[in-house]
């Protein structure tokens, strides 16, 4: 029992990330190779595969041992279907079966699941909510995912794509966002946002620290702008705040909602740590009411990068716990055993 | 077993509704009474059993057939402890242990909910979302209460206080609420504060039809905005047409977060039925992101006002076929039978 060991896949638009992972949720081997998107899903699922057989056999782990996979995959998904529905960040999937695919090639039971959700769920298992059976996510990443948990489950929803807090609407008639509708949440506070909007407004003329940086490197991210506002420089502060005004906003609208315990803050804002922790709460303090205290715990992520793929690795050890894991091949089911 | 009934209770700040409820959610009998909530808690309880026990009496059901008695309170409460934490409704209540009290001098069983989580669960039970495992439910009242039902059970949250849509804030430092929050959805769009912003905007002079209304009758309410509108008053119909588009707004966020089948509108706004759904169902489309079919089914309310008193007794059959209905005595534990 104790060498058993199950497989996280963290797919993204850049990277996919395989790694092993103990049912503690301890990290006992990871690799990461380049995703390329547009060599088409099938490829891509068969590289997925022979990283996950290579990862298995350099840690000399016996196939016996590997009690499932699970996947973290950008959505909107059809997890019913086990398929990838179409993602900006994987350009020209429509609809692919990777649920299946994945388990005909490594021959492992495979569980699907949205990645944002997969990282809330390693949050809730070993990482900033332990021991915590509700709890929200927020990925503050190149868009905002978010993962709600609700008594050890994820809360999936009847389309299955529940906490989509990144689009929430925080403004009426807002700012035009990717998806379609104005105001997201995800257009006034995703780090990579509010260095667009840091960059229009250096190019409109504001005067900032961070304008020889953009000059010099044609560009700069969010953690520039926390550094700058560290140090001092006004239009870096006020774009910085006001992020954390909007996520502080969305952390209410979370506990009027969900209600959880704990709200882990994660992604690439999240790096920031105090900068970003301290802000958020304090608008959270400013904005949330006092008459009842049901006020979340808002935390840092203590999984990081990685959250996403422990949580897949999570899921599959939780379908192998339950008895759910198993294998449905064209020409029937075979139990994981 | 056929002639088993269920009690339930609606507490208001207003009336204490009483009745009878079979299995299948008929009402067979309905009682109602004055709250009259400053008289204390002890005294209101003690009308609330004595109400029951004449219910039961003029429908003639032999007590033993009564499987359970469930009641939907205003909250916040502490739903654990099965006490009204305290409520602007009732003046004066601090952490009133109804369930223990109501159990005591009913001798039933006792289920305490929330009431918009009462009316949730009477429309998925009986009512516009019956059969559907998952629904969110806004009641349009004084207030906006709300409740949501996932896989068939209410979503309360760690605090016990999910739910509060509300008191989600659709506007970032938008106008103040008795909450003490700024900006919440009920600031722009419960009935009340509609009446209370349209009596606001004649008195400053605008011109409309409801201003010799005003002048005869001292005041209006949502539903004179909403026939003053159709038929064609330009004033009423921009206050309408403003509540629609954030109760569109607040569906578009339920959207994201909960991901209902169905979502219910109910309250005092609902009578103005289609002029509600109508423009409602118009703001969400224009709202709503198109890159996934995953939008609500949006209602209208099947049970209106019957639904908490519904819900509060489809609560105690809930507990009845569970096994979990039981009374707790100071001496001792009593199984419901």
């Amino acid at each position: 029992m104790s060498n058993q060991i199950a497989v996280g896949i963290d797919l993204g638009g850049t990277n996919i990330v395989t790694a092993l992972i103990t049912d503690d949720g301890a990290v006992v081997g990871m690799a990461s190779r380049r995703t390329d998107a547009q060599r088409g899903a099938e490829n891509v699922v068969s590289e997925m595969a022979e990283s996950v057989r290579q990862l298995i056999e350099k840690h000399s782990v016996p196939i016996n041992d590997v009690v499932g996979l699970g996947i973290g995959a950008p959505g909107p998904l059809r997890l019913r279907e086990g398929m990838i529905h179409r993602s900006a960040n994987l350009p020209g999937w429509q609809d692919v079966p990777i649920r299946q695919w994945l388990q005909e090639k490594s021959e492992l039971p495979v569980q699907l699941e949205n990645d944002a959700n997969a990282a809330a769920y390693a949050e809730h298992w070993v990482g900033a909510g332990k021991g915590a059976g509700d709890l929200v996510t927020l990925t503050l990443g190149t868009g905002i995912g978010a993962g709600s948990i609700i008594d050890g489950e994820i809360l999936r929803g009847h389309f299955q794509n529940a906490a989509e807090f990144g689009h929430t609407i925080v403004e009426l008639d807002g700012r035009p966002c990717t998806c379609g509708q104005r105001g997201c949440l995800e257009q006034y506070a995703s780090p990579g946002n509010i260095a667009k909007y840091a960059i229009e407004q250096i190019r409109k003329g504001s005067k900032s620290s961070l304008g020889p940086v953009l000059k010099a490197n044609g560009a700069f991210d969010s953690q520039a702008i926390a550094e700058a506002a560290l140090a001092g420089d006004s239009l870096a502060d006020t774009i910085w705040d006001e992020a954390c005004r909007y996520i502080a906003l969305a952390c209410v609208n979370i506990q009027h909602t969900v209600n959880p315990e704990i709200l882990v803050l994660a992604g690439g804002m999240s790096k920031s740590g105090d900068f970003l922790l301290g802000r958020v709460r304090q608008h959270f303090a400013a904005q949330s009411w006092k008459i009842f205290d049901d006020a979340p715990r808002i935390v840092l992520s203590e999984l990081g990068g990685n959250a996403g793929v422990i949580g897949a690795a999570g899921l599959a050890w939780k379908a192998h716990h339950n008895g759910t894991a198993s294998i449905n091949f064209a020409s029937g089911v075979r139990s994981a055993e």
